[in-house]
């Protein structure tokens, strides 16, 4: 093995939005994998609302990227290389292995994926975390049953294009939030959802009350903010409010803005809970499996937005995530 | 019968802070009870926190007093005619009866209680419910387990004071936080908490980093407002967060203060959950039994504030109890 391997890495701590010199672009040669390991060539690299936590020097679910290191990702490989029995060469293989082109890795804590099943982004994405994530997010954390009325907000990204499907499915009534007509479009005539409330055109709260007449049974943010408190303000009994994320609130320089009226969980008697979708690791494969027959049944359509270029285009491509410039799940594509 | 009956009566929504001038006091003559029903003379009148939500024109778990209404409140009655054959003169009852000297009513939604077995009061405190909330919240929407760490806020009130002596029961380390170094004593000295928090002296994030240093599995919250933040700041894992009241907020006149730091719930995997008392009117028998037990076995110790005086001392009384002026549950003894 020889030849480079190009590699964004944090350069200093980002305070509110996200800079471009936030980041430096490094090329350090490739070193051959060594024994028990493999290497590969970075194919597609994921973009996650969760990366802008991990940018702040404060303990969470995973300890921030440090200074100088290679930044955090998921990403799909294909092997090149290998001294490791598991892997061979021409494998594709999906783990943090960070913004990088070149990969060196044992193995842990990675899975092979198989091409001929679904395209590589696939398992970024609908069969990735964010596919996990609104599983186990609405049917295990938000208890979905049959027949309720679901609200999600990010609802044309990754994992809310997921949780509104996922909920038709189940049988829901399903109002998505998302940002502009375009995406309003996508989720009602495309993706199937009931209605859908663009938010910036749209008084939520007044939005809410007429496609949710009955009250929200599961709320499920992603946002946080003012779109939060709209919602916690029109729950039926015993809702439940799962805490996925709050990426209206992640590039805050001041405090976050708390859901002031979060007092209606007692006079709901609802609850408002948080989850890390690590935590369902073990349950992994039987959401994959059963999300597959779902993508293959048609019943799920599968939404990317795809950016072809390099790492170097990762710091641009991940300031389009928090500007809401994507629809649906938003991959770097380096083949 | 014959005589009158003094009440007190809504006369303006409070702005704010309550005034003398929200209250009528009113006579009325006393008429008799009629077929099915029974007269009685009022024995103590409960305050509680939750009166001052009562009175905002605001839906809520129950609807607001209208204006030019006898306020509701809980209290004990001595029956002193009776036209149904459950009653009996002499008897004493429980129930939503209102500030006023002289009761009507035709028994529905009462209870009969009996002073040998408890002081009159005990039954709008601890067998009343403040001990039916201190009970199922802590273990039903708790969902408490021994050797957990439990922190209360509004510890040396009604509630709060029962809390923290359930939890010890079940096994529990306990901290309180409460106003002032008197009922701190209170607390550790009398009710045998393990450590308590005076908010008005101490900080309490730092002093939660102290006295739960290994985080807060259950909190308790009664007061809302920063130290409901200053709790989810110290949540451990899978940690519980019960909703009963915010007194620090109900007087407010700005919008409520939301818990800004909310995101911890995701990033502990906790949950924060609202309830309301009447939801478990099925099972009080259950928890007054097991309560009452514990009284009679000496474990649990029965904190009350009793002010003696008339109907027309209410609104001054009800003042102390958002002032934090009193020390377990804030009776108004008429006899």
């Amino acid at each position: 093995m020889s030849g480079t391997n190009r590699q964004i890495r944090l350069a200093r701590r980002p305070v509110g939005e996200l800079q471009p010199e936030d980041w430096a672009h490094v090329t350090e040669p490739a070193e051959a994998p060594g024994e028990g390991r493999f290497a590969g060539r970075t194919r597609y690299i994921s973009l996650d609302p969760a990366m802008r936590g991990w940018l702040d020097d404060r303990p969470s679910y995973l300890p921030p990227v440090g200074l100088g290191e290679v930044m955090r990702a998921g990403s799909v490989i294909e092997v090149t290389e290998s001294d490791h029995p598991g892997f061979r060469p021409g494998d594709h293989v999906v783990g943090t292995f960070g913004v990088q082109e070149y990969v060196i890795s044992d193995g842990r804590g990675t899975l092979k994926v198989d091409p001929a099943r679904a395209p590589l982004s696939t398992y970024l994405g609908a069969l990735g975390m964010p596919g996990m994530t609104a599983y186990f997010g609405l049917l295990d954390v938000g208890a979905l049953k049959e027949g309720e009325t679901v609200v999600v907000s990010g609802a044309a990204g990754a994992v809310g294009s997921l949780v509104g499907q996922i909920a038709k499915i189940k049988g829901c009534r399903v109002i998505g939030i998302a940002g502009g007509p375009d995406k309003c479009a996508v989720l009602t005539d495309e993706l199937g959802f009931d209605a859908a409330i663009d938010y910036r055109a749209e008084d939520v709260r007044k939005a809410l009350r007429t496609h949710a007449p009955d009250g929200i049974d599961v709320y499920f943010d992603n946002v946080g903010g003012e779109i939060l408190e709209a919602a916690l303000g029109r729950l039926a009994m015993r809702a439940r409010v799962v805490i996925c994320g709050a990426i209206s609130q992640y590039n805050n320089e001041t405090a976050v803005h708390g859901p002031a009226n979060y007092l209606s969980l007692l006079v709901r008697r609802a609850r408002m809970e948080g989850f890390v979708v690590f935590d369902y690791s073990a349950r992994y494969g039987e959401a994959a499996r059963e999300i597959a027959g779902w993508i293959a049944e048609g019943r799920i359509k599968v939404l990317e937005h795809v950016v072809k270029g390099g790492v170097d285009d990762f710091p641009a491509t991940l300031g389009m995530l928090f500007r809401g410039e994507n629809t649906g799940k938003l991959v770097l594509d380096l083949t």
